[in-house]
């Protein structure tokens, strides 16, 4: 299991708008580039809050790239999506 | 709006296997690339859809692309996942 990053807003139960909050805090605290990750279920909520943040930020937000794939959460195989992007000026 | 594509499996109610199964029939018919459409909620769903595939074809299914954004339907604006994969040899 890699390092927890400091980068990531882990998509959960909590609303769109919170994710975006916490991916805009983020960015303030200087990171140039984040990652939207959901899980499972949650995959739907991830694209959701990108598609917020973009509304949001506009031409400041750049979509980096969208990786996919599976990962073992305890015995079970669960999809994810990773979204990173950056903050430009 | 787009003409409406030969190659793409749109994903709804149905089984991940039932998008899987016609996932494959394309590639059967001769299509090279095929797009795994998903809208709302049903991008959790297109995200198991594309493991189930490749957990099926191993390394005969290469990803190409995934796009992700949000489109207008009806009145409502709502996030979708495309994920455009290829068979290969």
């Amino acid at each position: 299991m890699p390092a927890a990053r400091d980068n990531v807003v882990v998509v959960g139960r909590k609303s769109v708008s919170d994710y975006v909050l916490s991916a805009i805090l983020l960015f303030n605290e200087g990171k140039d580039e984040i990652i939207i990750k959901g899980r499972g279920e949650n995959i739907s909520k991830a694209v959701d809050v990108y598609n917020a943040l973009k509304a949001r930020l506009e031409d400041s937000l750049e979509l980096v790239s969208v990786r996919i794939d599976s990962e073992r959460v305890g015995p079970r195989l669960v999809s994810f999506i990773e979204i990173k992007v950056r903050r430009v000026l």
